[in-house]
């Protein structure tokens, strides 16, 4: 099933019964308010799990919706081994940017961690959900994207065994990588994490922090950080169609 | 040649000789001012035309500064077939980044039209300018992007043989298009234009104008008009590889 020219709502699944759908507060008040729906409107509602239930409004309250699911649908999520560890940067316009636009793309598992060359700046998860959730609902998607903050990246991935950090003067091409079926076969078998650095790149020190480390260069000219991410995410789509 | 911790300078070919190479204005006072080079300091200066002279600077004045080549270096300009047709957008911000991700992704050509659907906004030419050759220059890359405005896309279009435009209710995807070899020996061989809509998408009448459009989907999922163009920027760097 492709969607377009409609919109998704969110509720969590605690709220979605063979009865009844809640949606409460702030979404409650998109749909009546914003949206200005009506009882026996009909309208998608996705749970972040995958699934996005074709509803009819059965009730309009101050705080709340209540709805009935007529039809359900299900998406995969196709990146769902993949893990984008982005760095925080100096411009959070440019890295609240990058969360969109992998988020559209399909990226749904985010670490952020402080990289020896980022700016100590504030980390803002309760704002960088809200982008996440927004993203996943604009885009007609269906899986709510998780993020969380590491405060030592070599720590969490010390025990994973597929790791990718992005290095401009690396001799490997992401091209000539993925082209190997064994390693693009790891997007679908194995958790897989994907490590970017800041504005000043990684230092030596952490490139060199884990001997387990694939480094990968993404084009042969210098691209901002949050260029790489999103193009990263761009390429990740195109390798997974080969299967 | 792969450059990397660097900075490019530029100036157009025409205060490039043999005998010398004259930095003029804001970019010179970046050089000396900002940057603080010396004479005998050696920078990295492109034409625009994708050559690149590293020089040393013989003369710094309040307005110039004057250097000397020793060595030159070609880059080749891989996706100079290709122009961009770009909307304008409701969100000059996102419009802003979308022509700064593309020039670090390789594209040097925009043509900007105002679609059915566009907010009319001011046309900031001299703006956009600066933003492209910056990016060029961050970038580390050596070809001066161009952009035009059209006031009808039609009819600067209407003699050209390649359209591709981007449309989420189309049933093919751009992957399956440019696995065709034919269709990817395009971008080498010929003129080819991407026009993308804007936020409201393109109208039927925009997308059946011109019968000879193909028309392609990105993604199975919706996208921003910003995020097409530079998820589009992305794949074309893929689909070139392939020579």
């Amino acid at each position: 099933m492709i969607f377009s020219n409609t919109e998704f709502y969110y509720t969590p699944p605690e709220l979605i019964s063979d009865k009844a759908i809640i949606i409460a507060d702030v979404e409650a008040k998109h749909i009546s308010r914003v949206m200005r729906h009506k009882v026996d409107d009909i309208i998608l509602i996705t749970n972040g799990e995958g699934k996005i239930y074709q509803s009819v409004i059965k009730n309009i309250t101050k705080s709340e919706v209540i709805a009935e699911s007529q039809k359900v649908f299900k998406q995969d999520n196709k990146l769902r081994n993949v893990t984008f560890c982005i760095p925080i940067l100096k411009s959070s316009d440019r890295f609240e940017f990058a969360l969109e636009k992998c988020v559209e793309l399909g990226i749904t598992n985010f670490l952020v961690f402080s990289a020896k060359k980022s700016y100590k700046r504030g980390v803002k998860l309760e704002r960088w959900d809200k982008i996440l959730l927004s993203a996943m609902k604009q885009s007609l998607q269906s899986h709510k994207p998780k993020i969380d903050v590491t405060h030592s990246l070599s720590q969490t991935l010390a025990q994973e065994s597929n790791k990718i950090y992005f290095e401009q003067n690396s001799e490997l091409l992401i091209e000539n990588y993925f082209n190997e079926k064994n390693n693009s076969k790891l997007l679908v078998d194995e958790r897989i994490f994907f490590v970017f650095g800041p504005e000043g790149g990684l230092t030596d020190e952490e490139l060199n922090s884990d001997k387990k480390n694939i480094q990968l260069k993404l084009t042969s000219n210098r691209l901002r950080s949050e260029t790489a991410i999103m193009h990263t995410a761009s390429l990740l789509n195109k390798y997974l169609e080969s299967f």
